[in-house]
């Protein structure tokens, strides 16, 4: 009879959209094409020799490097010291081991989240953490965001005070992807008080959060150690390639998450933790996170610079303190989906348009667009604005 | 206010329980405790030295081992190569891969099954099978195992001659999990037989297809492309520690299994996936291959042999042609939750019993235990079953 997939496709329709989004997306990786698109951390500033050297010494001394194992003890360790450069105090029975910050928020959703939760989220928000929620069919609450101070702080008080009771607030401390905003110190302060008077947690995703660029405030987790869930990963700062990150959580959670991890790939590769553990062993992060900081802010400042050069006067951008993106707000009348076609087919440069950052239920975004600079070595960067520019003129 | 983490645990009781299992179990792993509970391969088998050739070349010569990535068509070349080798005949564009076998289960899971569908299960069932399926809370429909000839075919058919349209059929082809048996070549093909004639798909964990130690049967996806679900490791292959596994699906699932898994946590491991494909480009999968099913085979008969010299004459045992488990039945007066506190406090042996295999729903199970051999080093296992003799003498 019929040998058609039955496939559960009423709740996965749009991660099915939404990956028809990245098949676009991938499209535009079109050799030659100069992309500001992906959220790329730049290949040639990774750390390989020191991994390599890493990998090896544990392959030749630890006897139970491929085998299952529980999380790396030392790993965790390392994560408690990582914490306390962010001024953050916490141990390592506090720390869980992830494969990564995407791995962390689906734990914690699968966690935390009953089907139809409400969940408060940004109206530009990552596309990533509106996938891990999607299956439990949230109600969500957005919140607007400033390109300044980030998170409107004062909507999530408002839907608190008129009585909504979120599973969660999802908040991007630094760096915020797509916006390219740090939330300010004052609203740090108020986001977390707020989670507290009223018990509903943050989950406070921070994989950009060591790729800072100016002093930065500590993370919300430093004002709360029982309402903050933090999401941190070695991707941005290390190499993605490797799958490992970590979460910060009070201990009453990880049984649960631990459970679920378990569920989910049994355990994150004994061979990367204890890589990442002995690199970290080695002393090399320190020169290694300065000179990723000086390339990327000379990137970053790069692309200011370009934009202010090239762009209409109209437009209007995040000057990001962290992370990889910088968000521009072009002209209402300009729709980027119909630019990025263009910028792409005849000018041979991409980026994201903010169609892919909206949010179910929240306002349309047509004119936006996030650029990404930790990935174009700087005199593409200026090609590619360039490009944009042209690409702008040409409606 | 409240600081209590607030957890979604009605559907988690049950993982949270297993969790508790877990905990007895990792109290079992005791120094000193001959363990015969936990599903190892032998660490000292590794290739290790294989496997660190293989990263270094990788990170010498790939400028992208350490990115994000799309899977590598390497690697997937290769898992075309090792299913002929089992038989199957499939291409790279059906090959799908994984952070490891329980990964794969959970994206199958996550595509094909809603809130409370329907899955057939056998009565002693893989709990990391259960573990994926829980979330749906799903209504499992349990059909019982012959520990020659494996799961009742006759029962499947039934089901589905009475109506029951089941989202899919769970089996584990070779090596099962915690039963130790094959199934007979004569159900494969019934199995896939109602499969088809039905529409219902069967999820194939063939995690153990590899380490076999007789001539084998091809598994079900030898014998259909479109309606067998095919999951496959390379932690029993090579070692855990890399997470990389793959499946074997139609194509039209690929588009769906890929928006699932990005979603789950972005991508495997670019590092770990290029350097399984480098190991396997240098040929010392077959050499590697012999030897663990050579050491497995000699621990498996050892085992056999010790269960003949030392237990009950009233015991039943499986006789795995694959895998790392030899299942025995005791006397039903035995409850083996009992034995196993015995058998651990005072002869330092431990084993899985039967209850941890249960499916919810279905019959109770409490004079089985789970014994592993790929573990253990052969003098290690004829003392542990001296020892679990012992233990159940001194009732």
């Amino acid at each position: 009879m019929s040998a058609e997939p039955m496939i559960a496709t009423a709740r996965w329709t749009r991660a099915l959209t939404r990956s028809a989004m990245q098949d676009m997306l991938e499209l535009t990786a079109r050799p030659g094409l100069l992309s500001m698109a992906l959220g790329l951390p730049a290949a040639e500033l990774f750390p390989t020799a020191g991994l390599a050297v890493a990998l090896e010494r544990v392959l030749a001394e630890d006897p139970r490097a491929l085998q299952y194992e529980p999380p790396s003890e030392r790993l965790k360790q390392h994560v408690v010291a990582l914490m306390a450069r962010r001024g953050v105090q916490c141990d390592a029975s506090q720390v869980f081991i992830t494969a990564g910050a995407q791995q962390g928020m689906n734990l914690l959703g699968r966690l935390l989240l009953d089907p139809g939760a409400a969940v408060v989220v940004e109206e530009r928000a990552y596309p990533g953490f509106l996938q891990v929620i999607e299956p439990f069919e949230p109600r969500i609450l957005t919140v607007p965001s400033d390109l300044q101070t980030g998170m409107d702080v004062d909507a999530v008080a408002t839907l608190l005070a008129h009585g909504e009771r979120p599973a969660l607030i999802y908040a991007i401390t630094d760096g915020h992807n797509p916006l390219g905003v740090g939330l300010s110190r004052e609203k740090r302060a108020r986001l977390v008080e707020l989670s507290r008077r009223y018990g509903v947690p943050i989950l406070e995703d921070d994989a950009y959060g060591f790729l800072t660029y100016e002093e930065a405030a500590p993370p919300m987790r430093a004002l709360d150690a029982e309402q903050v869930y933090y999401i941190g990963s070695f991707s941005k700062l290390l190499a993605p390639a490797l799958r490992v990150g970590w979460m910060v959580v009070p201990e009453a959670l990880r049984h649960g998450l631990s459970a679920i991890k378990e569920a989910t790939d049994i355990n994150t590769a004994t061979l990367a933790q204890r890589a990442v553990a002995a690199y970290l062993d080695s002393g090399a992060l320190d020169e290694h996170l300065g000179l990723i900081r000086r390339e990327y802010r000379a990137r970053r400042d790069q692309l200011l610079r370009s934009l202010t050069a090239h762009f209409p006067a109209a437009a209007r951008w995040s000057t990001p303190s962290a992370g990889m993106f910088v968000w521009v707000e072009l002209a209402p009348s300009v729709d980027t989906l119909t630019l990025l076609r263009r910028a792409v087919e005849q000018h041979g440069v991409a980026f994201v348009p903010s169609a892919a950052f909206a949010v179910p239920g929240g306002p349309r975004s047509s004119h936006g667009m996030r650029l990404n600079f930790s990935n174009p070595p700087p005199a593409r960067i200026e090609e590619g604005v360039a490009r944009l520019a042209a690409a702008l003129a040409d409606r």
